[in-house]
């Protein structure tokens, strides 16, 4: 039963360590995504894309030890639940990179054009949500939840940053209607930022719910 | 062993009648929704709120009763497969209802002012949307991967309207700025749509990755 019990041990902290490089590659992804769009260059756009390959080989690395895990370790109680939501933080990393392509796309559109406007609260909103996602996979790695809760409030700033960016861009395209284009795609780039900041929240919810048991997806949910 | 695999299969069953229950509440959603958008009455908003509630307690109630499966009969192989296929599907129906509530919001704002325009794509999108929520998680009752195929197929199509929706609204907004607001909203809804499409994709890759053992998640990651 010892060897048995120090396999899963040894199993679970190489799932740790993968989850913990999959998010230090999304957040790198996010910040050279809007790196690009500041110093208007596309030359990190082939890196971009190559790390999602790598997030993509991550995420079906962890997804098949997980299950390979459940298959022969048979795991109950907490080391069940710790896989589980290993498998459900993977989901939310790989999704993460996807929409840091979709920023990309974005940016694409925007540098070929000169800048509407000096960037001042994408890239406050873009250090948040890279802030977001480190802390969220931290608090899961060390069974933090008030890491966890404090990236839950991060979380309403960036929504308070996605309505600004709106209500001012709005301004811009009323104002002059050949711009709308490329506030459109500013107001999309701030949407992508937006859902990377909800999956870290996912995260932080499965961190607390793993942790304390407590099911806070669903605050007015009656159980 | 006879009893405990007739236990396990009896569980699953229930867990695929919950599942379709999901579908039909979440297509409900956003049938409604856009109803609302269509119709220019909120009469339905409330009703929709409601529904959410119900996919919350349903995802709910899904998680541990696919918790308490994989605990207590510590399945294996294809019944493992299943149950974890049947967790992933769970959140992405949660997720549709929650862009349902989206569109909702952005319903809202639009139906304060004069229509901007005669509704013909996003109609047609949403009804596209809704057949693959359905047929996504048909696929997966069945184990039809020919199905599952032709979901993928019709993500295609959705993808296309979004850039038609996007094009013509853009023209809309040039040459009008005082429809800008009302645009952009119909712009969100079309993403929100968009997002129904890609989570009813997720659904469909899972059902392949099921049946074939094939992950076509990721078609051009090296393995």
């Amino acid at each position: 039963m010892e060897t048995h019990e120090t396999q899963l041990d040894k199993e679970c902290r190489r799932l740790k360590d993968k989850l913990i490089h999959m998010a230090t590659v999304a957040e790198q992804m996010i910040d050279q995504a809007i790196k690009e769009l500041d110093e208007r260059t596309e030359q990190f756009a082939q890196e971009v894309s190559g790390q999602e390959n790598e997030l993509n080989r991550l995420q079906i690395e962890i997804d098949e030890q997980a299950l390979g895990l459940l298959a022969t370790c048979q795991p109950v109680a907490d080391d069940l639940r710790f896989i589980i939501a290993v498998s459900k933080i993977n989901g939310e990393l790989e999704r993460i990179g996807d929409l840091a392509i979709n920023i990309t796309q974005n940016v694409h559109i925007l540098v070929q054009q000169p800048p509407l406007k000096p960037l001042i609260d994408i890239p406050r909103m873009t250090e948040l949500v890279c802030k977001m996602v480190r802390e969220s996979v931290e608090a899961f790695i060390a069974g933090d939840t008030q890491l966890a809760q404090s990236v839950r409030l991060t979380d309403d700033q960036v929504d308070e940053l996605r309505d600004k960016i709106l209500r001012e861009l709005l301004t811009y395209m009323m104002d002059d209607p050949r711009v709308i284009e490329q506030a459109l795609a500013l107001i999309l780039v701030s949407r992508h930022l937006e859902r990377i900041g909800d999956h870290a929240n996912n995260i932080a919810e499965d961190v607390i719910y793993l942790v304390q048991g407590r099911d806070v997806r669903h605050p007015k949910t009656a159980r």
